[in-house]
């Protein structure tokens, strides 16, 4: 059995402690915050504190699910000399862990709500660990939750979550433009729900390179023309202009 | 049953043809094409053509799945007189279509590919006709196939098509882009497979407002400032500086 110590209350931490939960192979036998209230419904569960010093120094691995920015103090406060310390984020480097500690990364590359289950069958987990036993303590966590598993190291990682910007973040924001032009002239948002996830879809088998259709790609001018007039917010046309380039210079028009 | 006379032969064409052939309620009673080689595999199922004054004069409706630019010229053609011909694009006026007929627009809102079977469940068919008859005969066709209805102007039809772009060929550039990115660092695009899918599947039952997440919505200019740091393709950049602009004002950053 692998225990594992949980710090933090975000939406990672809890979606971490509901699958470990699940899981005889893992004991989560501690939860550390600062705020002692936001765990509260979990304190007949699992031992919960908000106090550094009371942390158990017997856990296998301890889990910092902390805002990007608490990382590094956070790890300098911990009295956990010589104890696998891993933090979950995908653009801190494993070298802002107190040296003090074995470092490792254990970052889930999915995007979480704190309402929605997750089915980590679907959170690909990227493992970096600076000596041996720890990178395979870390796997074995993954495969026991059964998420895919990868090996990545920091800079790989930052790119990663670079790349998870865009494909999340930025097209979530090309649905809003949608969904902002069709409100507009009193269209269901839901005609194109079907598009969005078919569009999804298609690049599980084919590559966004071969997956790509549409007048950009082919170079129809009085289409693109026509859409330009189409389109009333400037941003919206410069958004419309600079994708449109985008996908002339990948497909050589 | 509804008899219905194909034109055309490209994507759309070939995925009626089809899902017509499935259902007894309606039958391909011929299908034309300019070059007739293109529907030689079809000649034991159905009468092909290349000749327009072959055509039957006796079918319910005349479908034109031809490229936009083809549309006018070839209903001018045709001699329908008082017929029912439709054709299927997002962008063209119903008004395109010669007025000696009995206009109607019948858009697969989709994206087709030749290889790709596809589950007519998912294809919102957008229609538009000009006499109340005519509408429920294409409303009849899109119920058979079990797609879901929705009446659409042109004006709106011509919006929907222009939000497409956004959420279908902008979309998967931002998944090229991410592709381009993660393989300079040797990393596998499927990594990024989940993310992809999970950021489509959030948009079902919230509102792309409600789902963004990201540093751009944060505002968190430390995030932001590494990832401008990271990326070396100019246009990149471009579409990571603009788009992250676009987040902060939808969401009054």
């Amino acid at each position: 059995m692998i225990k594992v110590v949980l710090l933090g209350a975000g939406n990672v931490a809890f979606h971490f402690y509901e699958v470990f939960s699940k899981h005889a192979e893992i004991k989560v036998s501690q939860w550390y915050n600062r705020t002692l209230a936001t765990l509260s419904q979990y304190k007949n569960q699992v031992e919960i504190t908000d106090k550094l010093e009371s942390i158990s120094t017997t856990a296998d691995v301890y889990i910092l699910a902390v805002p990007d920015d608490a990382i590094g103090p956070l790890s300098t406060k911990l009295n956990l000399e010589n104890k696998l310390v891993v933090h979950t984020s995908g653009s801190v480097s494993i070298h802002e862990l107190n040296k003090k500690l074995r470092r490792g990364v254990f970052y889930p590359l999915q995007t979480f709500s704190k309402e929605a289950e997750i089915d980590f069958n679907n959170v690909p987990i990227c493992i970096e660990a600076l000596e041996k036993e720890d990178f395979k303590t870390l796997k074995k966590i993954a495969e026991i939750i059964e998420s895919p598993v990868y090996k990545i190291n920091t800079d790989q990682r930052q790119t990663l979550h670079l790349a998870a910007v865009y494909v999340n973040n930025f097209t979530n924001q090309l649905y809003r433009i949608a969904h902002e032009m069709v409100d507009t002239k009193h269209i269901s948002f839901d005609i194109l729900k079907p598009l969005i996830l078919e569009t999804a879809k298609k690049v599980e088998t084919l590559s966004p390179y071969m997956a790509q259709t549409g007048p950009a790609k082919r170079n129809d001018k009085k289409t693109l023309k026509r859409h330009l007039k189409l389109i009333e917010n400037p941003q919206h046309k410069e958004i419309y202009e600079l994708l449109t380039q985008s996908i002339k210079k990948t497909h050589g028009r």
